[in-house]
């Protein structure tokens, strides 16, 4: 007797800090060209892992109902504003504390995102499902190039992953059942929770996130559907 | 003295049925397709104008509270099931009248929509802000090759046009002040109102959209910022 077939994948959402674009290279990045032009002595690498550190806290304020809903841009600028005397870096203007902040909006993607993205297209619906507000990703695929069908995000439907309002709003909003969408993302904890919610699952391995010398637990877990190297490896597998 | 200069505009919004697409042709187009297969006859000229009639309507129970928020799918599919007795149609499948009803995600786009939004989008964030629901819009992007920067709806604010919370809302999520943003529509009314949240406007003619008989007032008001008599044009004048 054959296995039930499971329904056809009808879109992708995907994760995007950490599975679509390099978030701590990119504001390495930003920081050296904004020390180089102000004469500023800060470990860059130390400044970005700082900056991602506040970031689950200060969801989880929001999450928890301590803090009416924030958006992500503001909640980065809010951990930016305790790390600048934090890090020594004294003097800057509101303009540039401000495109500092934004330096989110220019993330840059993995080498393989932007082609992976375009092949998946070809067959599926994508589109974001991230933390980050709307016009941050609006202007980061913009300025990267990541051709998406759709913007989701948790600005959308209020709440912040891993709430099942966030996978469950993503399903509704695209007019598929949870079992016709597929998370896909580099972190083992987002894709958990959206198989708490009857989404099909795809871990894809971003073991640089944290820097050449990062961890990252990168082994196979039976528990998702998909266990892929990168987008290329992604689309061999889903695209056929 | 020179006066002072508008904000620079950052991002469009388009609205979408009969400003970036052919409803009423794709939807007779759609009749006819359906009558040859099951040998109809039906004037599917007027069926199209009378499923268009019905929307409004629909939309102002919703936008009075008499119905609680319901999506365009939803809403078309109630003004379609009263339709299908009265034009005479009978014994379609489930399937059949399913397929009739996302009739409006394929609708075609007018000649100059495509090229026209490629052009603006070189300059601008350019995103939708349709009544129509995210996943029809998503798959009439797909199936039409629209290229959004972003899908914007009445589902995500979760008000119908012309509440203001639509133009506002829209400005929120694109991250611009209202004054930055720029509605484009073929439908005056729909600029009004834009106009009244502080958005500036654009008005596009489509003089057949309802059909080669129908009437379109396309004179020029001064109250919009920019008049133009297609995509196109638009493009003309916006990205210089």
């Amino acid at each position: 007797m054959k296995p039930p077939r499971a329904p056809q994948v009808k879109a992708l959402v995907f994760d995007v800090f950490g599975t679509v674009v390099d978030w701590r290279g990119s504001i390495i990045r930003e920081g050296r060209l904004l020390g180089r032009r102000r004469k500023l002595k800060v470990d860059w690498a130390a400044f970005a892992d700082a900056w991602r550190a506040g970031y689950r806290p200060a969801m989880a304020r929001v999450r928890s109902g301590e803090l009416p809903w924030t958006k992500i841009d503001d909640l980065h600028r809010m951990i930016l504003d305790g790390l600048l005397p934090r890090f020594g870096v004294r003097g800057l203007t509101e303009d540039e504390i401000d495109h500092l902040n934004r330096a989110w909006h220019r993330l840059r993607p993995w080498p393989d995102a932007r082609a992976g993205l375009a092949k998946l297209k070809r067959r599926h619906v994508i589109a974001t499902l991230s933390n980050g507000n709307v016009a941050l990703l609006v202007n980061m695929a913009k300025h990267a190039g990541l051709p998406w069908d759709c913007i989701l995000s948790a600005e959308v439907v209020r709440h912040y992953k891993p709430d099942p309002e966030t996978y469950l709003g993503a399903a509704g909003l695209l007019g598929v059942r949870p079992a016709e969408l597929m998370m896909v993302a580099a972190h083992k904890d987002d894709l958990h929770a959206a198989r708490a919610c009857g989404l099909r699952t795809a871990y894809v391995t971003r073991p640089r996130e944290y820097g050449p010398e990062g961890k990252v637990d990168i082994t196979r877990e039976p528990a998702f559907d998909v266990h892929a190297r990168d987008f290329l490896d992604l689309a061999r597998q889903l695209v056929r």
